[in-house]
């Protein structure tokens, strides 16, 4: 089973998003979606999406504490996010699921690219898995640099000298090796880019990284980033008390 | 049989954008992708894409003119896009089907979101269909308003008093009527707002369009945008003659 984690929050593309997201997941078979909402509550919009999905799947939320969320003027690198939300994942899945049980764990935020070949890759994990990212750290993708089937290094621009310079896309972790680390999460309080490394670093060390997707020369994922629309008639509409239907859900 | 019709063009998050366009399409039973590239030349990149998706397609490729294409530095409403490319198409269909042949044509940029639902709504089209779009003209949503099963305007809040004020998204037409009017077009030269409109004239009024999605109630299509990625560390690693490894595919 792959275990696809993903956080989401409420915003006018959140919908959008994850029925693209649910359409790519549709495709893979042995697949349990495990979505965690930023909100203080279980929303009807995230609940009925994911009834009619026929995915499996399980429906988590958990708010992001009040001085750790990122306010709408921040810049978008100032707070982690999704941090909570995938910690409680790991939650669920250590209460919820053995040793005995067989799976890998992936980390999928809900505006990524993501092929159906990826899922191949993923399968395979031992221990931990790595691939490459396109359109993240400034670069056309950042990569695992391979050579004899090991992974030596890696190819990125941003702070090289992270333990693990790797994006939340670009691995997959045995659920094995995660119920086997019960104290493994997520650092809510990790610097900037060092949100990956403060999992990685209590699971593996760089030589044991498995490489996929050819060796790492091969994209397939990519860190896609949404634009947020633009609401001009909108608020001007609303101000004369002509809004949109708001009991039209979008 | 769907024709669904996306125009094209080379850039970062292209490849990204047909993955996950390919990856909905594929749940879609009897379509036919007719794919566009805004290009001198087909690419290998959408050439294997299509080869792998499994879908039903046609693989096409006219370049817009160049005293027609917008520069990177115009607004993003300066040019309509894509209009070469959607008309390449309608003459492929009316040079390789007839009359008798069923069919409903789907004009779906590379860059939307699609619910599966539409698709089973556009399915029994039986001349000009149409139904609400979201995140587009600065709104939540636009949408044709009915009354008594019959289209009796439109809420829409930019250029109103466009004949059509419908988003490229918002409509079918009927594969036979557009055989039986050979003439309609999109207009290369139409007024920003005006292009849906160019085509729409020749082929129905407004009472005789077909309001689907529950009489136009629900969002089963959303005009996202995808960010352009930020590539500073890459150009700053290409003037070193460090840039990525260009045989790697993003
Ligand atoms: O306040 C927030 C902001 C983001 N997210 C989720 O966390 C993940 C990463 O967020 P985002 O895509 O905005 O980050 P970036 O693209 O900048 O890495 C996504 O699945 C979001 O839906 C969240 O749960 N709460
Ligand atoms: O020079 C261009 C620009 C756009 N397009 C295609 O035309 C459609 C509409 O373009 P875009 O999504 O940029 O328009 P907007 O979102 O602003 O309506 C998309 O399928 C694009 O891939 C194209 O073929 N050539
Ligand atoms: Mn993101
Ligand atoms: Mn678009």
């Amino acid at each position: 089973v792959i275990y696809v984690i993903t956080p989401t929050y409420a915003r006018l593309v959140q919908k959008a998003e994850l029925v693209r997201l649910s359409q790519t997941l549709m495709h893979v078979k042995n697949l349990h979606w495990i979505v965690v909402e930023d909100s203080p509550v279980k929303t009807q919009l995230v609940s009925e999406l994911l009834a009619q999905s026929n995915l499996r799947f399980t429906h988590l939320h958990t708010e992001t504490p009040k001085e750790h969320k990122r306010k709408e003027t921040d810049p978008n690198w100032l707070k982690p996010r999704g941090v909570e939300q995938r910690n409680l994942a790991l939650q669920w899945l250590r209460e919820n699921r053995e040793l005995s049980n067989e799976g890998v764990v992936y980390f999928a935020d809900d505006d990524n690219t993501y092929s159906l070949r990826l899922f191949d890759e993923i399968r395979s994990t031992k221990r931990v898995s790595v691939w490459p990212v396109g359109l993240v750290g400034g670069l056309r993708f950042e990569r695992p640099l391979v050579e004899g089937g090991k992974v030596m290094g890696f190819y990125t621009a941003w702070k090289p000298n992270r333990p693990f310079p790797v994006d939340m896309a670009g691995f997959a972790v045995a659920l094995q090796l995660l119920l086997a680390n019960r104290e493994a999460r997520f650092d809510l309080l990790a610097e900037r880019g060092y949100l990956e490394s403060s999992l990685l670093q209590s699971l593996a060390s760089i030589e044991e990284l498995e490489p996929k997707a050819d060796n790492c020369t091969k994209v397939l994922v990519w860190h896609t980033r949404t634009e947020k629309p633009k609401m001009k008639q909108e608020e001007l509409l609303q101000k004369q008390g002509l809004g949109s239907d708001p009991s039209i859900e979008v």
